[in-house]
Order: structure tokens, then sequence, then C-alpha cells
């Protein structure tokens, strides 16, 4: 039995108390692969996003916001589980500020600085010790293989999942998993639920021992 | 039997493919103002942003994204009708570019630059034809009585619903129905079905002949 840590869900990055940054993801994959793993006998622990769905009840789940606080609850999770699967789409971006109040509309433009926030798998995965691994996920609109391998490697993950745009937020999806070398360990495609279940057995054979 | 325009759920302005600017509106409101329109007979017409509640059956659902999108879908409709229910939030700031692909992280700060997208309820308000009423909704974090009513008169609105951010997602809500004098001509609150049902009664008295 491995105890396993799986982020899930977009994440929100307010510029004021009633609007935020984000992506569609709806916490569907990370859904499915948290009802294989069960299904497989594992423990799992979701960090999860605002989303609508809801996660297998034998799960533990703890919600998030942004992605700071995902990265703050995954790095108190993560030394006592035996791997991450990080399905979750954090923001990438986060406002330097956020108004304590809405921003009044001015009819004036309105100038956002935005910096990175941190990379929840990368930092993770640099604190892997001897035995725990880290599955990672990339969505990419061009160049998709070639950037997914660059980010598997900078990333130090011991597996890659590459998919597209197309798949947020939708019931299908069609991926790719690749393996450090940059091999294409298993082409998957069909509705979430089920490419999750074959995503997890590929997962379960290659790292969970 | 009025047809009456109902605008709910948040709008998306997207960056790029992936990342967009939004708030966390679920459309219950609208859902729950449709079903009292619906049932008091009405025929309802509901332009809709991306949410994951579903609208009665009875009513014609127009699914749209951005804001751009739900008012010219709006100036379609409006004509044809009796009147608008404005209860959605639309992003009200667009970022000037929309770029093609997916942004790419490159470890420096990244400025945005938006500018305010068009006020579906003035603008649609400001072709109100004799016989034609609107009511505007008000999500104030500070002066929120004031605000309201400035609004109310500068968009031409026959009631203002004023509420407040705790109200966004939420399934509790505690609202303030203004008249264009800007006397309190209701206080309702519970859950939002409950708050839905009185609001629309309230309308229905006061603008619908």
């Amino acid at each position: 039995v491995a105890r396993i840590l799986i982020t899930s869900g977009p994440t929100r990055q307010h510029l004021d108390p009633v609007r935020y940054l984000t992506n569609a993801s709806s916490g569907r994959m990370g859904q499915s692969l948290a009802q294989a793993a069960v299904e497989a006998g594992h423990e799992v622990v979701v960090v999860s996003g605002p989303v609508e769905i809801e996660y297998p009840p034998q799960c533990e789940v703890i919600p998030v916001v942004s992605t700071e606080e995902m990265l703050a609850t995954c790095q108190r999770v993560f030394p006592n589980c035996d791997g991450l699967i990080g399905v979750a789409a954090p923001s990438d971006y986060r406002p330097v500020k956020v108004e304590e109040h809405k921003i009044k509309k001015t009819g004036e433009p309105l100038v956002l600085h935005l910096v990175e926030t941190p990379d929840i798998v990368a930092t993770l995965a640099s604190t892997k010790r001897a035995g725990q691994w880290v599955v990672g996920f990339a969505l990419e609109t061009e160049d998709q293989r070639f950037r997914a391998i660059t980010k598997m490697q900078k990333k130090s993950c011991d597996l890659m999942v590459l998919n597209g745009p197309e798949a947020i937020s939708a019931h299908q999806n069609a991926i790719e998993v690749l393996a450090p070398g940059g091999e294409v360990v298993a082409n998957l495609s069909g509705p979430k639920f089920e490419v999750a279940r074959r995503l997890f057995s590929v997962i379960a054979e290659r790292l969970i021992t």
C-alpha cells in the first residue's frame, strides 16, 4: 500500500476580493486518478483548488485557493507520502499586489503587474528522498513533446504526462506518458475516468513498489 | 405574461488559451430568479457565462464565454423582451491582447495591460423603449449603498439590487433592493432560492404590468 499525494483542480490568484486569474481545470482527472488509486488499495490525500466535483470519500481532501496555499499544504503532506501525482493546474502567475477593496472602474486602462508563483511539482520533487516518486503534467499548445521532456528533466519528475488545452474542463482526454529518457511509454485516449485508470496502471507498474 | 432576459454567471476574459480573468459567480441567483419567473408563468431567456449549475428546462439558455459575447447576445435578444434582470457578474476588465499560444514562464515579471469591457446593463438600459424595464445588481465592498444608488442612476436602472462579495458562489444571500429615488424597497436574506423568489415578487409587483 502506497500513500499518494494528488494535487488537483485549478488555483485562483486574486487581484481584489472579487476578481482573480485562473483556468478552467475541473478536477475531473484528479478525481478519476484518486478513484483509481483508492480502488487499487492505496491511501490518497487530495490537495485541491476550488472545484465543483467531489472526490472519493475514502480520500483525505484538503481544499485550498491559491498556488502558495497549495504548495504550503503539499510541503506539509508530501514528506509522509510515497509519491506525488501533480495533476492540478495551479495558476502560475499572481498579481504582485492584492487590493483589499474591489478595484473601481475609472474608464482608464489598468496595468496589472504579475509575477510567477512557485512551481509546486518542481519544489516538491527537489525534496524527494530515496524511494519517493513524482509524476508531473504538462499542458502545452506548441512544441508539445519537446517542452514536456524539458519540463520533466527540469522538475526532476519520474514520469511526465502531456496533454493539450482541449483537455481542460472536458470529459474526454488524450495523453502521452513520457519517461525521463524521453521515450513515450503510453498513449491513452478516451473518457477521463478511463484514461485516468489506465494512467494509474502505468504509474503503479513503473513507480509503486 | 412578460418575456424576461436574465443574464447570469461569470464571464471569462482570456490572456491566452489557458489562463483567464474571472470571478466566482456560480449562476445560482440567476438560476433561482429564472425558476421564480417561470413559475410565475413568464417566458425567460437566460444568457449565461460558464457555470456548473443547470437552468430550468422551460428557459431558453444561450451560453457565452466573454463579456463582449454576452453583450452581443443580449443586444440581439433584449429588443424582443419586456425586461432585463442583469444578475450576471461579467468580468469588467479584459487583457488588451489575447495571446494565441500559452504564455511561457520566463522567470521574469509579466505586465498585463487591461481595459474595461463594455457595461452590459448600462448599454442595454440606454436602448430601453417605453415599457421596458431593467434591474441591475451591484456588488460593492465599501460605501455600498451610495455606490449602488450612483450605479443605478448612471445605468438607468429601474431597480438596483445591492449585495456584498460574501454572496458570490455562496448558497445564502443578503440583499437590499433600491428604487431610483434611493429608497430601500426590500431587505431580503436567506437561502438564495428563497431570496430570489422574494426578489422576483418585488420586481413583478413594481415593474411587470
